[in-house]
């Protein structure tokens, strides 16, 4: 019975720290979008700051998990939960990451705002969609209801669409140059694999519940 | 015994898609770089056909995880092998997707060759970069050995400093318009990224090997 406490003491550990990461990857976008958009340099230095915390938090459930697997064997629900805890860490690690990206090329104009005013609009309705897209990977994960994580697929689409706008605007009279259109490919590109990344996390909560792997990466 | 047996069974069938995977993900970025340099679309064109069953042959590795973990607790290293393959089963589909863009690239400019003449020598530089550090990732994951993986290391530096030289290239009065800049921009970003889905695979057999996770994603 010890035994098994401590076992499901490590497997609430895991949600814990998994729920925190989720909802920090989603603060984090927020707070780049922010460097991004309003110019704002604090902004900037703060999320490029925690990301040496983020990686630590990465870490730490990175080794709960052959812990877990190691001590007890998990079986069904809480096996799943192990098996995709080392994906959706990797997932939102990488979300955080791509903030910091932004962060980078935000502050790399200051103080000027990277995004010159023709790529404005669709920047910042990109940023909007990553952000809920992350917001509601997280909401998944607590709530592990398969329903919210299937319209993410949505949203999604969305970032296709805009994915596509955007390189309408680049490659069709783009008034600019070429190093405001370098930089708002990337922040494309960047948006476009957060965006990703939230849905594999809501994929993988699926496969939680469902015990059934879905079709993706 | 017999339940032994299965087990092992399981364990060489792993290792055995994990090698094949990473051959084919070192293969098709090769496969890829020849269509983009060359302007080859029957290269572009073979990458793509191919990612079915490079899709097909990650969903396996994921599929034999769970059952290998569920039925027998695997230990030691055989348990750092399942968790590892995980995540190396993601770095090797992200290799192999990112060939993909890049021959989507090639294919999307055809019968032109995607990277204009200034550009050219980094981006091929770039592309044997990301060949060799696949094929030795593929290499560390056969032999094992740490002292392989951690040469790995030059070459990643060396991506490092391509990726500044095409930086430079594209802010210092590039001539071939906003377009060719955004691809190549790209594509700069899909080898580096490339490199370092590599330099993953060979963290995470130094962590089979030597039962340590060491630093980085």
């Amino acid at each position: 019975v010890a035994t098994r406490d401590v076992h499901l003491e490590q497997v609430d550990r895991l949600t814990g720290l998994l729920a925190r990461v989720s909802r920090e990857s989603s603060a984090v976008i927020r707070q780049a979008s922010r460097a991004l958009l309003a110019a704002d340099r604090d902004a900037a230095a703060a999320v490029l700051a925690g990301q040496a915390g983020r990686d630590e938090l990465h870490r730490e459930i990175d080794e709960v998990v052959p812990v877990l697997l190691a001590r007890r064997q998990p079986v069904a629900s809480d096996l799943r939960l192990v098996i995709g805890a080392i994906r959706m860490n990797a997932d939102m690690l990488r979300m955080s990451r791509l903030a910091c990206h932004i962060a980078r090329i935000a502050r790399s104009r200051y103080p000027a705002c990277a995004v010159p005013p023709a790529a404005l609009e669709v920047i910042a309705a990109m940023a909007d969609t990553a952000a809920r897209l992350a917001d509601k990977a997280s909401l998944v994960l607590a709530t592990r209801d398969p329903i919210d994580a299937l319209q993410m697929g949505l949203d999604d689409d969305e970032m296709d669409a805009l994915e596509t706008q955007l390189f309408i605007l680049l490659t069709d009279g783009w008034p600019h140059g070429v190093e405001a259109a370098v930089d708002v490919a990337m922040l494309g590109r960047f948006y476009e694999r957060i965006a990703d990344h939230a849905v594999g996390v809501a994929r993988r909560v699926v496969y939680l519940v469902r015990g059934q792997p879905i079709a993706g990466p």
